[in-house]
């Protein structure tokens, strides 16, 4: 790409608030450059009215050149679609996922994708969401909540996972943390410029994040994190991996609206359950109610989120000799006394079988080593 | 109903081990009178070969009429299905829950059925467990876990619920004293002969429960509680319910087991979830995820339980005055800096909105009362 096509793409990428479908499907059916050139001209062509409304108030202004100036000193760079790091396939619809009768518009589907990225670290950010999980929660854990993320983000980073989050304190903020103790690789989508890192506390984060993952935002340089900013920063991370888990959401959770736009793209979407006595659980609790899939070990997020064939394996829990004992082995062992011994037919009686079916299965008791004879009588071996 | 049929009915209840599909079908066909002299005599009707085999080793000992004067010695007495007090629709399938595709046989459903209850207390069965749910769990549960069960069993008792639990230590006999403590009835499905409290240091709650409420066996007396027996009590306590609540288990609980069986009689199946670091709620959780119905409200349980109509009323929460706003007119307060004023064009360019746009908004917000007019800059209200 010219460094015309790439300031192109930068004043696209200024020029609307995100998310732009309209923007999107223009910038599809005529390129990047002569997008540009017709928001700046104002001459739309039939049917993008809505281009024209989106891009009417910064129009004017093109600080496209001085974005891109900033945002390399920063040590960044823009990706676009048309650059071989852009994660196409994260901003597609997951077609086997989505249920058959859900509405499914084109339109939608653009108001999934960014105009472009604007990116700094040493990772590169297909490669990164490959493999990837989200993470996230609220800014106001409990001690159980971060613990869990931690166990969590451990985990999935030793098997390979990238950690997605957005960079908040809480949730966010363990969850990349733990993901680079792990020594494993991390994204951070931010819902302000690269220039502005927010909070401010978790700059140090940051750039220790960008030491191997990335930091991303969807805001040229200079943008201020606003509310809506964080809402439609959800999308990008509900949308982009290969799952998200909730660990911990309280009300009011922008935890919620991060699942929305999850089940809008066919991602599937894991919460972990805590106690119905703690606020910071409840989003969660609502979540697995209305489809979300409980998780209690990292693995069962694997299950989820990773390539087919990965199934959580069964707990291994420790046998009991008598475990596996059913129907009437069952019967005749529970009919024989603790200290005592019987015969058959009062076992009989006991149990409530016919003396030879007794007969059958004190043999397999005994061959099990769980009783034993003594003279006509028989009882438990301990 | 005659000495003579009662007695029939206390044979017929202990010659096999329960639960004995076959015998309960023998009944069916021919009687209770009949049936016993039927299995008396050895001489089955072609087909009930299963009868024969279940009956052998209790068949020539004929305990009815002490097990007769016995229980009412107690002050007990045995309730058959020729009896008014007999609750015939807890036993039969809750057709309209089986999924059409499970297989729903006749035989499946007579095992579900005990042939006769053992009961003492001051309740009529078939009133208890009309609007009634089972609540169940582990034997040695978390502080939380009691908590839990003492808040849904006091709101469920005082919503007119029965609560039906299995006596035990831990869960089930929270549930029963909060039920008591709530002014509610309750019952207790115990796995041994009513003159054999068990635990023994439960003697005084079951005492309590029959006050009002009633303590119930499937066994005569003299029947000592055994393992496959409290497996067997767990089938009448998750079938003979509107529903079953699981509030805590950990591995290898028998609550699994009840769970299963509900789940054959289509009854609906609750779990209430936990820490996933706590023990105690892994089968909780493992039951959700196979499909058991999440729950941490009482009203989430009417829910699932209760008559038609009876729906969880929404969490009421705090509003606050941003409420509610979105698109365009959260864009446009989101664009208003915190302590200065802006005009129409900047809050445009910022908002990424036409001007005539935020001037819409602008009229919104001010109706509302969330910002003001200053000449011809705008501010936040406050």
């Amino acid at each position: 790409m010219n460094d015309d096509g790439r300031r192109a793409w930068a004043y696209l990428s200024r020029v609307a608030e995100p998310p732009c479908g309209p923007l999107v499907a223009l910038i599809d059916l005529v390129g990047a450059p002569e997008a540009a050139e017709m928001v700046r001209r104002r001459e739309f062509p039939e049917g993008f009215e809505a281009v024209a409304d989106a891009t009417t108030g910064r129009a004017a202004a093109d600080r496209a050149a001085a974005d891109l100036e900033h945002v390399a000193h920063l040590g960044g760079r823009l990706v676009t679609p048309d650059d071989d790091e852009w994660p196409e396939y994260r901003f597609q619809p997951m077609a086997a996922r989505i249920p058959p009768e859900a509405p499914h518009h084109e339109d939608e589907v653009r108001e999934l994708r960014p105009v472009a990225l604007w990116v700094i670290g040493e990772g590169r950010i297909d490669e990164l969401l490959e493999r990837s999980v989200a993470m996230v929660g609220t800014r106001a854990p409990s001690s159980y909540g971060e613990r869990v993320t931690d166990d969590f983000a451990g985990d999935l980073s030793a098997e390979g996972f990238t950690i997605v989050s957005g960079g908040a304190y809480g949730i966010d903020g363990a969850a990349h943390r733990a993901a680079l103790a792990a020594e494993g690789r991390t994204i951070a989508f931010v819902a302000g410029g690269l220039d502005r890192p927010y909070p401010a506390g978790h700059a140090g984060l940051f750039r220790r994040i960008a030491e191997s993952g990335v930091v991303v935002s969807e805001y040229p340089p200079g943008t201020v994190p606003g509310r809506h900013r964080f809402l439609n920063r959800n999308r990008i991370v509900g949308t982009a991996t290969g799952g998200v888990v909730v660990v911990e959401a309280g009300f009011r959770s922008g935890t919620r609206n991060t699942a929305t736009w999850a089940g809008r793209r066919g991602v599937p979407v894991c919460a972990v359950p805590g106690p119905v006595t703690a606020a910071t659980s409840v989003t969660c609790h609502q979540l697995i109610r209305d489809g979300a899939r409980l998780v209690s070990r990292s693995s069962e997020v694997i299950e989820e989120v990773g390539r087919i064939g990965e199934l959580a394996l069964e707990l291994e829990v420790p046998e009991r000799p008598t475990d596996g004992l059913e129907g009437p082995a069952l019967r005749v062992h529970d009919a024989l006394p603790a200290r005592s011994g019987l015969p058959v037919s009062e076992i009989a009686s006991i149990a409530g079988l016919p003396a030879r079916a007794v007969m059958m299965q004190l043999a397999v008791l005994e061959t099990k080593g769980l009783i034993r004879r003594d003279g006509a009588l028989w009882r438990l071996a301990n």
